[in-house]
């Protein structure tokens, strides 16, 4: 993956949407925000803290995660759909296999 | 529980509202925002503070809680229904047995 | 009380409301927001700074407080009704005895 | 005075507001927003700042102060119109007697 | 002057606007927002900081400062208008004599 | 360059949108906000913290970079198209070539 | 220059909008803002961080710089217009001769 996010960016590739996502995981299609599935492909180095510090992001290349839906910019590659999101906001939960 | 929430979020399982739930808390019907009763299943590592420690959450799994209505990304998993929700912000108390 | 408030929050019992009520305060009924008075029940380990510190919050179990009209979350169990406040920003100030 | 202030709120007694008040302090009646003069009665122990510590307000009981119009709840009390401000953001200055 | 202000606040007396004022500074009638004149009458301690030091202001007493318009509260003292600013975020600049 | 960005700002070309980049990156035209591609010409210090160091940006003159669209100040300089953007804020990500 | 800007506020002289500037700098006309260009005439001390330290400002007297369209308050002195603009909000980059 040759995009690098910056800050507290994850690069994510999207997961096809099926009723019931491999992991079990059903992402209920009512009409309050549904969390999507997608697996991380490019993590950044984490937010700058007012101490100077970086906070390292929680996930990793790999991860399969849960994020809110419409956040983030899309990208495409390569026939790929990637999403930019905000490591920190928009992820929910990483779905351990 | 194979969801492992991120940051401060908490997962719970949304515990069927009967008007007075086992636990003799009676969430009730009128116009104001009803909190809702759900138990803890899965709890984050808690928020980054700007000195870089994690401010742990108070809850853990097991616990019952009271939490604000309409907050929190629903998740389905094998026919049971979970919230993702932000432990400091959602979870106002726990229920102690 | 079975109810653990989290962070900065309190569970009162909300005191009902004479037009003098036992400690001579008189709520008036102007237009304007009419703060009310309550018995606190629980107290919360208060809100977590960007130290780390918590905020031990200033009110005590017994406390009798006058806290804003409409905040918190309605609670009822065993027939009385609590409310779950923001002891920070909800609760004015105590009523001495 | 039975109410005790919580932070850095303050109990007033509002001063009648005759057109030159006793302090020569006249609160002109333009369309905008009049500061009031009142009392100070109680005084809070301060905000928590986010290193631990309280910022002490300024205000002392006994001061004659200028607050800005529409703030605070109204409480009342042995037949005394009271205020509960925030120190900080509503007392604008202190009159010298 | 007997007014003390509180915190960051500033006490100015507005000087007349003439059209080219005595320190050669012309406030254009544009329709945008026209900064105004006055001088320092009574300055506050300024504001607390997070770290519980205070910051002091740097305007003082006789300093004749550019404010921005409709910014303050009015005060009417001995037949002369006051303005009660905010010093950081009203205040623009001083006027050199 | 002769354009010198201050704080977190960040000098950018904006590279001509083909449908596919020379980097393979393909900015989708869905409705949704569509990220852009640009070059790095200048770099400013990186936004001073509340502890008074400086948070240096994680771009470097030369890189190219995917940023949200409509963000940033127009600039023309020898007939290019700069942008002077805020680098934390909408630079998401560099592209390895 | 008698004006002495406050805190991180700057003093600039509007120069004149050629369509292509001095420095060979064009702000195209389009409907997006324009940022603009002015030389500097006065620098604040730069504000107050919560440590208590000043955050100096990185333009000096003489600094061409370009600057958000629409910022600041207009003062006219003996026959020139100048703005008072905030130093780090509205000031994008210098122009280096």
């Amino acid at each position: 993956m040759n995009i690098k996010p910056l800050g507290d960016r994850v690069v994510i590739k999207v997961l096809a949407l099926e009723e019931t996502t491999k992991s079990g995981i059903v992402l209920p299609d009512t009409a309050k925000e549904k969390p999507q599935e997608g697996e991380v492909v490019a993590v950044g180095p984490g937010r700058v803290l007012e101490n100077g510090e970086r906070a390292a992001l929680e996930v990793k290349v790999g991860d399969r995660v849960i994020y809110s839906k419409y956040s983030g910019s899309e990208v495409k590659m390569d026939g790929e759909e990637y999403l930019i999101l905000n490591g920190d906001r928009d992820i929910l939960a990483v779905v351990e296999k």
